[in-house]
Parts: C-alpha cells; structure tokens; sequence
C-alpha cells in the first residue's frame, strides 16, 4: 500500500493527514496531483458528511504521472495529466460501450465517495498530492494549457461541454447561459468558441462586463420584467447552472419554441408546470459529468481555442477559506488549490 | 342572435337547454355539430364546475357548414368541417406568426370555457346542434373520412400529432405510447403510419390483440419487472397519454440516451429526478393541441392512411353515461355524441 497526503473532512473541516493509496495495479497509473479545482459538490459533501465515512474530496485535478503499471502504453512518467470526476465504469453496458461511462448502467465509480469496482474501497479524492487511477480515466493534458486554470475543465468544463454538444450548438445558435460562476463561465466561453449568439442570464446588470469579456452578446437581469419580457421565447438552449433549487417558469419562458433548458449540476427533484413545457414544446433535460471520449474531445477543443476557467489559485493549506467564500459565491469563477504545498 | 340547443352543465350534470350563437360576423360560419368526441377535459370540467360560469363542454366535432359571413371564401355552405379545441388566437405574436395558435402568447381562444376576443362573451362548446366560428379555425373534412370516426381527430389526434412530428417520428424511430385510451390508440395509429417501430407501454399484457390490430409491434407491461427491464433505454420517444399524475421515472427508464418523454394532456405539475434524466441526457416535454397547420397536415395524413378513432357512437342525451364511463376507463377508444338527437 502506497500512502500520500490528503485533506481529509473531520466533521465538517478538512485536514491534512495521511490517507492510503493503493499499489499501481496493471493499467494503473500514479499522478502526482499539481492542482485540483473546488467544486460546488465539494462543498456539499464536506458541509453534509455524516462522519462515518472517510472523506477527501476533490475530483478536477490536473498533475504529472510518477509510475505507471505494466499494461499502461498510453502514459509514461512524466506526463502530465488531467483527472475527472469519475474514475471507472463496468465497461460492459450499452451505455459504456456507447463511450457514456458517465451513464454506466452500473453507476461510474466516482473520483471520491466512490466504491472501487475490484477491491471495494471507498474512493478518495483529488485534496491530495497523489492519486492512483486506472490509465482508461485519465487524460494527456494537452500543451499549451496551463495545468492550474485547466483543471476545473475536467468537471466544470465538461458538465457544460456535454449539453452544448448534444444539443447541436453551433453558428447561429442562441444559448443563454443562467448563473455566471465556475460552470457558467466556462460555458460561455465554450459556447462562443462553437460560434454561438451567447447571452448571460444573471440577477444584476452588475455581470454585462464580465459576460461580454467572457464572449457574451448581452445580459438578461432576470430581476428586470423588461428584460425578460424581451428575452421571451428567445433562446434554443439555456444551460442552467443555477446550484440551487428555484423555480424553473421564468428560464423555461426564455427558450424558444422547440428549445431546451438543460439544467447542469444536481438538484434532487425538480418540478416544472406542464404549461411551462407546453405552450412551445419546450424541453428540460439535465447534465453532469461526461464520457470519456467526450472529455477528450473537450480537452483539444479548449486547448485549440486556448480556453481555461478563470481560476483563483489558492495554497492547499487555505481550502477551508476557498469552501467558505464558494458558499457565500464569492468566486471569480474557480478556486483552485495548489496541492504542492503537501510536499 | 341565434339560437340553437346545447348540453349545459348545472352543478355536475348536463341539461339540454337552449344556448346563444352570436350572428354571423364577417368572417364567421355557423356549422351544425353532427358528432363531438368527449375528452378527459370535458370530464374534468364538469366533474370540477363550480356552476358560477355557463359551461357546453366539447371541443371536437365535425358538421355541415350551414351559412357563411359576407367575407368567408374557404367555405360554401353544404361543406364537411372539422373544429378542434381552439377557436382563435391574436394573430399577431411571434407563434401565431409560427403557425402555433395553440401557442399564442395572448393564449388562443379555447372552443369552451374560453373568452371571446371580440365581445367577451364565454365560449360554449360542441355539446351542442351549432357552433359558430371564425372561418380561419374551422377545417375542411377530406373525403373519405368517417364524421363521426374523425371527430377525436380534431382533439386527441392532433394532440399526440404534434410531439410526433416534432420530435421526428418516421422509419427507423422506436416509439413507445404509456397508456391505450383516446389519445394513446391514436398514437399508435399515426407512429405506425409514419413507418416507427411502435411499442405500446399498459399495466397489463391482456392489451396486446388490442395493440397489435392498432400496429403496434408489441407491449412492455409496466407492472413486470422483466418486462421493463428489457425495454430499459430502448425508445426514441415516449408519448406518455396516462391522464393522472404518476412516477416518471419508470417511463423516463424506458427512453433511450438524448431520448424525449412527451406528456400529453394537462397534469397540473411535473416532479422529475435528476438522476432520472441526467442518466442518458433524456429530455422531457408536453403537447396538447396543435397549429392550424399541424392540425391540416394531420386530417390530410389521416384521409391518406385511413386513420379514425375507434368510437362508440352514443346520441348526445346518454352524455351521462358517456362522463361516468370514461371516468371509469370503460371506453375503447373515444366516446362520440351524435348530436341529431338535439332536432
């Protein structure tokens, strides 16, 4: 057994302490974690831990393989990598062998409070300065990237890129996007890059700067009638990451006939009124996470576009402060921690 | 003012009675009612009528045109017509302009139960021996078409009509419908002419004759664990025509990955799980109703195909009976009033 350093939740605070890391099976490979973003999840996970499982979160890192196992042709020490939230999958069912290892009919192993799929260990995340991943769930982190602002592409990015993709945004396209923090930016960013009209859906008039920095056309202050009356049935996709539950009719007004809300992120249940969905056959849909060859597709996008989330980089040691600040929203758009302060 | 006898509700039961028809305006035609379909609306409505507004369900019917107004050239007097739930619309916003009335912003004028945009007065349905109408809202009946048959057309037809098309139902989509009554065996009707590969979703197995003579290819009974797991992510679209609120989740298990579950018909609000729909980027969506344009594309399909509801014909004074039945669920398919027995 390997072990390694990780922020490891004792009720509701985190600690550095040492935690177990298991030895490199055939088609594992060791990372070294460099950075590691901070997700709304994270957030969720530590304020709600029971205490009863071990818990290190994490699961957007980016780092530099150390060793590799006898099978891995596809990594050699030395490169640098980039790590999800979903760590394995059966590899067996339509959905896996559709490349959504992300829908695995058997739930994907998740990067943290996940089971392991061969010796049934609770999975331990990306808070940490090492992780051992099987080769398939790891990704080259593409030059020309910087590893630190792109390390909240392997969640963030990707829940966004999924729902942009599936639903065919392109030219022409109108997207909304609702909610400018870690995954808003980032789809705003990727939906102007895929040539779509994008506007900002935000409370405040305060973000027009930031959106049309962003790529943005225009902001729709969903606090102002007058301009979400002229917003009205304007929009083929909203992507709504919106991180908390609120009424769905006001975002579902603004998408066209025909449209799609996709709501990113988990919310539990969510509730629409039939005539928000009828009068235009609109649609509500939801993401989160992505298959692997969807994350690699995302990843050469984002490093031919030269896009990465805006990040503000924090020591390892100051993740208490990051999860803070998240819940109040106090973000511009991702912490990232900088795990080489575990040495 | 003319006047003409119709089924009004006083409390929860039907009177014949006579009812006034507003003179003839400029673009008007006064159609005698030959045959009304009864909808789970009219049943809704009567069983919830609170007797403060005059209430003449029905909102399917065809007849003869009996007069036209000086402006009319669509119409001669002696034409088939058919008329649906929507009697009018702005005309002017951005889905009229579409083609979608029963979108309109100002929400289209309902065949009852509605407000008329010119005088205010309440509209009152085809429970009745006449009904007048603007020309634009009235159909043409194709040749070939059996009146009384073609009448649930008009409603349940161009209700499962609409997600049908919009979603891009046509050889080689499979196509579940949940629930075999007025709407749903039409939706087996149109799939199956539109060259889907039909699946019929009931609680029991004993529908599978009834399924297969309407050209369905077979049925996955909801109540058989074997049955549902072997149809799990297996439909392209989901019509979902089962008029109470119920758990989504088992017929959303059936959608396939970036598959659309549409329900049909008015159930107030819609609970969803994220997980639900997360797992496989399913989308969910409601119809009820249609444009005109929808609704002369699907009589003019249904003469191509020889498609009608499967009707009991009963005359309107056993309207009664009609309610009670078909809140007991004894009907196959679609109750049909003949009106003849009004004089």
């Amino acid at each position: 057994m390997r072990s390694t350093t990780g922020w490891q939740a004792r009720g509701t605070t985190l600690h550095a302490v040492p935690i177990p890391r298991r030895d490199l099976r055939h088609d594992d490979i060791a990372v070294r974690v460099d950075f590691c973003g901070v997700c709304h999840t994270d957030l969720h996970a530590v304020r709600s831990h029971n205490g009863e499982d071990v818990l290190v979160p994490g699961h957007e890192f980016t780092g530099v393989v150390t060793e590799v196992g006898p099978d891995v042709t596809a990594f050699r020490a030395g490169d640098p990598v980039a790590v999800g939230n979903i760590v394995d999958s059966c590899g067996l069912c339509t959905m896996c062998a559709a490349g959504q290892e992300n829908f695995c009919r058997e739930f994907p192993t998740l990067t943290y409070g996940g089971t392991d799929r061969r010796d049934g260990t609770t999975t331990l995340g990306g808070f940490s300065r090492e992780y051992v991943v099987r080769d398939r769930f790891a990704h080259p982190l593409p030059a020309g990237l910087d590893p630190a602002a792109a390390a909240p592409l392997m969640c963030a990015g990707i829940t966004v890129w999924e729902p942009l993709r599936a639903l065919g945004v392109g030219p022409g396209t109108r997207v909304a996007v609702a909610g400018l923090g870690g995954l808003g930016h980032l789809a705003v960013k990727f939906a102007a890059a895929m040539g779509a009209e994008v506007s900002v859906v935000s409370r405040s008039a305060d973000r027009a700067g930031d959106a049309a920095r962003l790529g943005a056309h225009d902001v729709v202050v969903s606090t102002d009638p007058d301009s979400t009356a002229a917003a009205r049935d304007r929009f083929d996709v909203l992507i709504n990451t919106i991180p908390v539950p609120h009424d769905l009719g006001p975002y579902l007004n603004l998408v066209a006939m025909d449209g799609t809300l996709s709501q990113v992120g988990y919310l539990g249940s969510l509730t629409v009124e039939t005539m928000d969905l009828l009068l235009g056959r609109k649609k509500l849909t939801s993401g989160g996470s992505g298959g692997l060859a969807a994350t690699a597709a995302m990843l050469e996008f984002s490093a031919a576009h030269g896009i990465t989330a805006d990040i503000e980089l924090l020591p390892s040691g100051r993740v208490t402060e990051a999860l803070d600040r998240l819940a109040r929203g106090d973000v511009r758009y991702r912490f990232v921690l900088d795990l080489s302060d575990l040495g």
